[in-house]
């Protein structure tokens, strides 16, 4: 892991019975370090996003959502859409993979700060974007997409839309799911919160679309909480949102 | 609500659907707006604790939990002991009620911080104390026990042991809850948890008392989670735990 990891994530792996190794925060040192690991162990290298696997493997969660929403409402309800964030693409793409011939609706939610938007962009503009330089307050989509998920993204039958998000959206958004629903959530598992509340775009493709009875069950995933409250203090210690 | 409610607290409550009075944080000025909205509404007086009804409605939470612990073992495992908050005392006593013949041993726990440990000290010298004046950050506990609650209490085949706890102990247990758990506890949440983990008093008990595996499986109430990100900014922007 980067030495800027967070605390509680480094101690819950350590807690769940694995070696840790830590390394510098570039790309460079990170590969160079993974290298070390491998040459040393034999051990295979799980890539974050841009494999075949992850992808395939992060859509799973799109099925546990569909099933559970069948428990929840007793076979009553389905979904009309699912949203996730959409940093590497890995969940996005899996997600929208595994939605395929359901009728149900895949959206990305991004973080427009300092062009953290590049997988919106990338599709307006027909093109994948592929550097990025952002300091969003939601660090884990801070990376621009990978090739084989754009591959999936970029295909509008797949994946609806893309929507950004401020900065101040997101704490707004991570506010309410953290005092309201009491789940500690990290700024990136905000993002598409903040799109299904206050993105303006989102609003008027539900109000054109929604059915007879005005309402769309859109599942939302949080994804992940891998933060601390010295980082939250941080984020909130400022004047009241 | 006194005008210092924590604001999410208002906002859930007005979310529900009620109609939130706002009065001052005293005693006398609680009663008073009360007195009025009885004058002018007809509504029932509901007691926070010192009320049998209150206190077994309070005591159903335990029968949910032993609940919980058959359907998560599918009927293999048992509780051993069940740990509350105690401020007033209607939780504890009501939990301690719900117990009585199950074999579950029930205890409760409070903050030290300028002699919040009313209850334990009570227990202690055998007479109920009745005035507590500390500024604890597990602000729910505040409050002395209620006449009714130490009648439970003071029984010690109902209720085996009080523990206290510092507010160093109470913000690492929040600390860990919240970024291993995930759930967004308030301080007063996390003193039952600082009980279980740091207490030595408890751990002996445990090591003296736990049967033959060594283990006891203890059901830990956290209540509740009325806080806000900018309260605990306060409680952690300070030097890291």
């Amino acid at each position: 892991m980067p030495s800027i990891s967070t605390p509680s994530k480094i101690a819950a792996t350590k807690g769940y019975g694995a070696e840790v190794s830590v390394c510098g925060p570039t790309l460079q040192e990170r590969q160079a370090a993974v290298g070390e690991v491998i040459k040393k162990t034999g051990a295979t290298f799980v890539p974050p996003f841009d494999h075949i696997n992850i992808i395939l493997g992060q859509g799973t969660l799109a099925l546990e959502l569909e099933q559970q929403v069948k428990e929840l409402t007793n076979g009553k309800s389905r979904l009309d859409a699912v949203i996730t964030p959409c940093g590497g693409g890995g969940m996005l793409s899996g997600v929208a993979t595994a939605m395929i011939g359901t009728g149900v609706q895949v959206f990305g939610a991004e973080p427009s700060y300092q062009g953290g938007d590049d997988c919106r962009r990338g599709l307006v503009e027909g093109k994948h974007i592929t550097v990025v330089k952002t300091l969003t307050i939601a660090d884990g989509l801070r990376t621009p997409v990978g090739a084989i998920p754009w591959t999936v993204i970029s295909d509008s039958t797949k994946v609806r839309a893309v929507f950004a998000v401020t900065e101040e959206q997101i704490r707004q958004a991570m506010k309410l799911v953290v005092e309201r629903m009491k789940i500690f959530i990290e700024p990136s598992a905000a993002v598409p919160v903040a799109a299904v509340l206050y993105n303006e775009e989102f609003r008027r493709l539900v109000q054109r679309e929604a059915g007879r009875d005005g309402v769309w069950n859109v599942g939302v995933v949080l994804s992940g909480g891998n933060t601390t409250l010295e980082a939250m203090a941080k984020l909130f210690s400022g004047p009241k949102l």
